[in-house]
């Protein structure tokens, strides 16, 4: 049990009112006591109250008893694992994970009506959304691995290949670098498809004039990297040059925005309002990053309407685009760090444009 | 949209004194509208009332206007998608799905406190649990190719070898067979790995005696299959050949014992006395099977405390273990179809003991 990890959460309850909150998401479940635990449709819940009582209830499927230091609570599938959680609670608010499944839920309130449930998941995201040393290293050996394996990545395109093959070539690069994997589904979109920005990695083949989009990560230490570049296959025309030009310096202005005290909307309007000032604005339809740790998405947000202050530790993607539809599409993202005097930008890879 | 299945689950609703529900589960969604959207931390939602009004709320991200004949209601990250959806609530009982995520549930009753939120998933569950004519189609066929990649990845077995390669061969096999893609993350377990029942995958290495046990499926128009095969390689001792021997008459024993009416106890009960009787009770530390189609863990279980009733279109798996911690495992899964008069296994692979 990391005792340093619930000291900050309980620090962070006590600031808005939560004596008592479940933490059930497994990367969360990890962070606090080193067990990755993957509970299927099976309940998984660490209590944490504000007065320091804490205590795991996990199935005794997952055969924890003797690996934690942490306090188990153990039942097994002809149990109720409700009634025993619920035995335990104390009457008034109850902090609740945000992804917990709602059966969990419906069926705590339906055991203890005097436990009024409420988002509990805040402090929990706003301790893991500052990164210690240990964590950092593997954030920057993650990235730096992902910046290896996408470049050869570059290196393996061919024409006729499939967005399929291309995305199996970085996960066989990752793992012979030795990651844990991919982070992610790796994306990949060629020609038309990037500008869908929710296209999923098909069999659509290269063609001669495609952009192409890579949005790739890999896990070290169980951390995930998530970096995407953007190439073009033959050739390129104008209106991808000026596209181009204007994400690079989109993604290069996001970057320059960020130091301890800036709000992450700002980080947001930065390289937005490079995107707008060259009249792509409406064709940049998504916020500009978002937060990345033990999961691919965290706290904080990049986005036009996230109020949380930049402050060191903190990791998250800086990942401007541009969707023409039916064309083509742009996106070039990078992780940065935020340190005591502004970021440091955790991928090392060329942003200039490639013709293949 | 699928009028008929909309219909079934409205009959169902009714049974249950439920007069409107929202279906949450991707798998649940595309199975009555067609679209398959991965939601991330977005909300997804289908409501249904028992007055056959039906409504789909979806990030206009996902760009399903126009592309579907279920009416829609979209809305995009800016938006409050929880107050959309809660201004088109009834008041009184909602019927919310298990596995939606709690932030929504909690944020719609704070929005509606006249509305009381319940399980709402039964009634989805038991239309998806009879499967018609064309989802069967496809679960044969993705059990035939389930099959053939498995005797495929059982020849690639050799000597030093680690589980993680073993698995990549059979996403490879199943690739290569023109499946969509593995159903579920590859198990492989090897020797004293195979006695944990929540062991991932691993680069352990194999060694002569040592139990392996493959735990795979892959899909086909969306559905899934799951079997499992246990084998040796190079030497199987007594204790391992008798406990084969008793897995595979549990395994049999199951599969006879499923016919229109019986209860899905009654399966788990027909393979779990074998076990019991050759004095291995203990060491069959999980249900008998559990329902399979869209997802690879649907309604019904085969447990010992399940009392549906089976019933023709149902398609479970059988799949007895004896776990022998320290020293090796046994699995045997089948796929079984209940029929009018009995059941079909989609399985048709050997289940004779192999010592490679």
């Amino acid at each position: 049990m990391n005792k340093d990890r619930i000291s900050r959460t309980i620090q962070a309850m006590e600031k808005r009112n939560l004596s008592q909150i479940l933490v059930t998401a497994p990367a969360s479940v990890y962070y606090y006591t080193g067990a990755w635990i993957h509970p299927g449709e099976r309940m998984l819940a660490l209590y944490i109250s504000a007065s320091g009582d804490v205590r795991l209830y996990a199935n005794r499927l997952f055969a924890l008893g003797g690996t934690l230091d942490t306090p188990l609570a153990e039942f097994d599938d002809a149990e109720d694992c409700v009634a025993l959680l619920a035995g335990d609670m104390a009457p008034g608010t109850l902090g609740i994970d945000k992804t917990w499944p709602s059966q969990f839920t419906i069926r705590l309130m339906q055991a203890r009506p005097d436990i009024t449930p409420v988002l509990g998941s805040a402090p929990v995201d706003e301790t893991r959304m500052i990164k210690d040393a240990q964590e950092l290293e593997w954030m920057k050996i993650a990235s730096r691995m992902n910046d290896q394996a996408m470049s050869a990545t570059i290196s393996a395109i061919h024409g006729g290949m499939t967005e399929a093959e291309l995305a199996a070539e970085y996960v066989a690069q990752a793992g012979s670098l030795g990651s844990e994997g991919a982070s992610f589904d790796p994306l990949v979109c060629f020609g038309a498809n990037c500008a869908e920005p929710h296209h999923v990695t098909s069999n659509a083949a290269l063609a001669e004039g495609d952009s192409v989009i890579l949005d790739l990560g890999c896990l070290h230490g169980r951390y995930c990297s998530d970096m995407t570049r953007t190439v073009f296959f033959g050739r390129a025309d104008d209106e991808q040059r000026k596209v181009y030009d204007v994400v690079q310096a989109a993604n290069a202005a996001g970057r320059a925005a960020v130091r301890p005290g800036v709000p992450m909307c700002e980080v947001d309007r930065a390289a937005r309002k490079v995107i707008e000032d060259a009249g792509y604005g409406k064709y940049f339809i998504h916020r500009t990053g978002h937060g990345i740790g033990l999961e691919v998405h965290e706290h904080p947000d990049a986005s036009s309407v996230c109020p949380i202050i930049a402050q060191p530790g903190m990791v998250f993607s800086v990942e401007p685009g541009i969707y023409l539809p039916g064309k083509f599409g742009v996106r070039i993202e990078d992780l940065v760090a935020v340190t005591e005097d502004g970021c440091e930008t955790l991928n090392a890879l060329n942003r200039e444009m490639i013709v293949l």
